[in-house]
């Protein structure tokens, strides 16, 4: 499983098949009942099992990772009332964030955006939450630490999250997820700092590249905001039997941090497309005064050089070479020569 | 037949003249009768045989390859409902996507995408289908595959296909050319990725030319989408009485996927032309580099060829010359001249 | 008359003025009458005869060529029911094409697009077209061919113009004139393509010129086509009572070739700017590929020139001149320098 | 007065304070009052006397040159149902163009715009209009000649003035300002054809900052018609009771003279952008040509210069000088030699 | 207290936490309770002496002056009615400007710009501003003397402040941060005019520093009033309770303000990115200026170096060396050759 999109052609419209890299060995399946008076956690469930306790009263919350299992997937999404065509979305790790309401439940696809040790590259995992009126099924591709808060505040029997909704949990991974942004963006903007201060110091080749590579990380953060934007805020507008009242402000925060994190990529992508023509004209300022050493030390010495060689010749009548203060007029007229170079390069104010 | 553009001046509005390449020797007909319990193809039929299936109970596609066969596509087109003007858009293979509702038919025109072997230029065929209560007529300009993995589906008796009404099909014959977009997509983002490296690596006039070659292709895979999104966003919002209810939601389904195709066009073409900057910074560079190695050479070797100019002069009176150690004295003078030079460049961290 | 822009200040708003080239040295005046039984034409008649004839039953058509004769243009005009403001729009060939309705008469004024013969430049002719129940009045600043065809199917007593209102007359002046512009961006694709070749074989001088050139030719085509998009569009939508019903699917297909005309314009414009960018950055490659050959060059010989100017010195202790090996010795030296330069330029990947 | 904004700081909303230069000695204040049957002129009046008069039937004009004297302002503006933001916004000279209405008075500010003599600065001068049932009050900051021919018509007791109320003598006035926009546009599209000859024929310095000008001049001319197309646009749709109905098609006439300046100045814009892309094209070319004629001369020279160096040698042992045949060997070799990279050349297509 | 994004990650939403840079020692509030006849000022109250205040009758404003006491700020937010989410947003001094509405209170939070001494860095530092019916709580994150004026116009009796409500005061705050954005614009306007002088005159490599840093700082303008547009539009258009009707025009007004700001800062941008081109196309001119010298130096001595080392060679046989006129004859033709080439340089303008 995990195949190229090119393999989709010609299959029909809602045939499960998971895209992309295959990023586990086997897929895990962990859930928590809670309520106000209830916590209990679970690793390594069977579906059949999650299923069947979410049929049961209080509030539950089963957490997927690995997306390859197709009929695991596919098991636990019909029991969440999705249907094929959410579940083929889900399943392709490159579809683009979105909502979709199916009545009784409800579909989040979002992104996780993480940099790499060396800063160097942004990589984006693919994040699903269905939700109905008492569960929440979460399915990533991979474990991370992204809902550990979450868990945390689960634990806690005076936390909010305990005296609300699926929707308040569904909400709060959500907005765990848009919290773990800031911190990417804070280290682009880092590397963009670096980036001003090596351009204005010496730029070199290499500098071009992580422009480049900064410029499409910035891509592809906004790829990952814009819509998730309009995910947040058509949740906020038109809202559903499934999110309480009382969350609805919970989702316009949400919406306001999105706007702001849309901001700062985009304050970013201008700063980083000045950075290159910054480059350009620092690349051309350095050539030109490269040009200018060259062509002082080519002006003055061609000249003498020339002069030097007409009494380097061999003719039998060269009647200066004959003279006695030759040699010494020939480098008063050298100097005065160089000194006329000199004296015009200062007037052109390249010196 | 297939005339350009300049031809259709003068003539009256609803005229039918074949504008484009004609592709194709002789037009085929090919025509499926289908139904819960039914599967006949039958190819190479004629036009009345089958406007005359079309009249009789079950569905029926009628499959149309060449399109440079006016009075054929003429006859069919109007056994399909539709009006000269509507045929007239049809059969100009330049036409932009559209859909036309004529109340108990449904036309709409696309484009299928292909890159040729060599990856270099990306070609687009129109493909027009029109849709009535129970057939649908689909006209190709040339015989391809797209199409193949609908037909394997309407064979087998299970299918969604089976159960559904023309308009499922319609929806499937568009959904199949629009997934066809996506191997597109990959090769044109590979081309990028080659063209990163070959920037990275070694930039040529020849990536200059592949670069706006890159940049067409995406412009025309633009043309085509663009419209394509609002047939299907006009499709699924103001419907029709030939859609049911129950193929909204695909409709839906394949209007994200175009946005999706739009969103990585959009962030293609950034990206080409962030490296035709790249381009153009890094050949500056190198040319700085390169003015860099002529101008530490020629500012070091120009001072010391004037001396040794000198030295060759012919003067009856130049002391110097007669000196014992002036020669190894000028050496070190010279051998001085050019450690300064180089200490001088290197405090310029030219070096 | 025919005055500059500035002659109209100071001047009270409905002044009648011809703002533009006169382009002809009399007006002169046609009439067809027409109907489904009737064609009759007649050339170089007097205003008054055809207010007259306007007046009877049948249909008519004055089509008035010279836009310079104010007098002339203002008793047509005000006989088809047009207001001194519209007057003065119409007499002001810079206008931007409109639509303006009088209740009981319609002025559409748009642009005839036209290359000159070396296709290096384009110009614009404006043509009003008024409209009221029964008669239809165009005005053209010079004759031209572009209303030959709907002169010709006129004459057909078959053909649907015999058969429909003045409306549609209108609609295929209206649309024969869009039908010339595809030919106008045929021939500019055409000079795109050349520009394209030249620039990839051999930039000059002149191709900045002319690619400028096309940049401006095309913004012409915007400026014409964009707000007669408006126009046809509002025609659609809001339509009349001087528009038959059965005339706005012509309407609308007329709105369809605007939108095609306003896309290929966009990707040509689109186009022309990485045409710029093409030439800019092929053109510092080929400066840094001269800069290569010089660098090469010098840097060989520089050091080389000096050597052999050491050897050239005429100090009377220079014992290399006497040795018996001097000369091939340094002959073998100055090999292994140029080898070694050589080595190193390879190694940059210069060679 | 007169003060910089940075004056306003800490200042309470509706304090009137002249913001601009000081263009005027001192303020003058002139009257028209006139009807159907009426015209008299008289100039320097007090605001009493012109307020008292506005009182009395007939139609009134009261012209105020200097906007300096705040108190004069502040008195007549109040005579004119202005409250004090209006009058805050009206002495602050870079107020954008704004329209006010207060229910039984309307206040429109906007701009005049100027080039100096030397066509090298626009200049923008405020004009503010009030009117009320009767009155119309209009504010310059200096004299001009904007208004003489609204002066003129009024005199004229057949004229359209005349007979209509103060509304359309307001509209008037603003229709003059804007007719004074043409010939500007003119002037900047002249400067605009010179620099692009200027470009074709030979690029200086001093050409960049004649662009850099123009571009400004074009900013200045979009900042003031874009909130003017605003105004009149809102004056057109949403109207007011002191707008006779029969006013209305002349805002719309007035609203496309505006529409008409901004395309004007869009495609200008772009063409001035156009132009510094070009220039920067055409300086890249000259400089590549510059070093191809250095590289042809260096190259051929340079090999040369090495060979006549070697046979400048002063070995004991150099058998070639001592051959008969020596010096015209070399001398073939050297034309050989240049022939050879000449050849080189053409074959490149340097030459 | 005052941490970095990073840490906020895992922590439940509505955890309070100052974000930002902690600016001052302690915190200290102000009080001033006034009414039309009354005006105490109190200064280092403690919070719960202030809410105790603003119970009573009369109108109050709190003035806090230190963000980074969070109970300080959690107990007086609580007390103006302010939930944990907005006082979550209002800790963060990287909030961007935004209204919450809360029906019987009102929170605004804003920024005030400001350019250190060099006027090269713009900081900018938060404001909230809650409003309930009696009371106005402003939130500072250190001392200013933004406030001062209002603070002077409060105390003065007939002014219009002790006339209204808490709405009029928290209006003229905002107003009063709103004037203060205008002499930092000024002085981005004399940076950007000294900027252009420093091109047209000697462009160095610090500038393109400072132009870089202008356009980051017209960024950060951008990002703190586009926002705050939309909350003065919001604040004018949806009103609310709070806001008496007598407030609405002075909101517009401010609304004008904000939207001059905006024009202004969009016409700066708009320059600097000019100045960028005008940079990159003047250094280009420069090098081009540069090339020409030393080609010009370098095309007329190369070729009469190589000549005068023509008769430095030794051969034993060189006939040239022995005629009487050899060595002026030598002297014509170099004249000869030199000349020739300035008359080529003229021919070709480069002289």
């Amino acid at each position: 499983m995990g195949e190229p999109a090119r393999q989709r052609i010609g299959l029909s419209p809602g045939t499960l098949l998971h895209i992309g890299e295959r990023r586990l060995e086997t897929a895990r399946l962990d859930l928590i009942d809670y309520g106000p008076e209830l916590f209990v956690q679970q690793t390594d469930c069977s579906a059949d099992e999650c299923l069947e306790r979410c049929r049961q009263p209080g509030l539950h919350w089963v957490d997927l990772l690995g997306i390859h299992d197709v009929p695991l997937v596919e098991k636990l999404g019909r029991g969440f009332g999705l249907n094929s065509l959410a579940l083929e979305d889900l399943l392709n790790t490159e579809h683009r964030p979105k909502v979709e309401n199916f009545g009784d439940s409800l579909l989040v696809i979002l992104k996780i955006l993480s940099l790499d040790a060396a800063g160097s590259r942004l990589e984006t995992e693919q994040v699903s939450i269905a939700v109905t009126g008492n569960a929440v099924l979460s399915i990533q591709e991979q474990p991370g630490d992204v809902f550990n808060g979450v868990r945390e505040r689960l634990r806690s029997p005076k936390g909010r999250h305990r005296q609300r909704g699926a929707d308040y949990l569904a909400y709060s991974l959500i907005d765990s997820i848009v919290d773990s942004y800031f911190p990417v963006l804070e280290q682009l903007g880092e590397i963009l700092t670096d980036l001003e201060e090596e351009l204005a110091d010496r730029p070199q080749r290499a500098t071009l590249q992580r422009i480049h590579t900064l410029k499409r990380d910035l891509m592809t953060v906004r790829k990952a905001v814009w819509p998730l934007r309009e995910v947040v805020s058509s949740l906020e507008r038109e809202g559903s039997e499934l999110i309480e009242e009382r969350t609805v402000p919970f989702l316009r925060d949400l919406y306001e941090h999105l706007v702001q994190i849309i901001d700062t990529t985009e304050i970013y992508r201008d700063s980083v497309s000045g950075l290159l023509d910054l480059y350009l004209s620092s690349v051309s300022q350095r050539t030109n005064e490269i040009m200018k050493v060259l062509t002082i030390m080519a002006t003055i010495f061609i000249p003498l050089t020339f002069l030097v060689g007409v009494y380097g010749m061999n003719f039998d009548y060269m009647p200066e070479l004959r003279w006695e203060w030759g040699y010494p007029a020939l480098w008063l007229l050298m100097i005065a020569c160089a000194a006329g170079m000199l004296a015009g390069f200062r007037f052109k104010k390249w010196l």
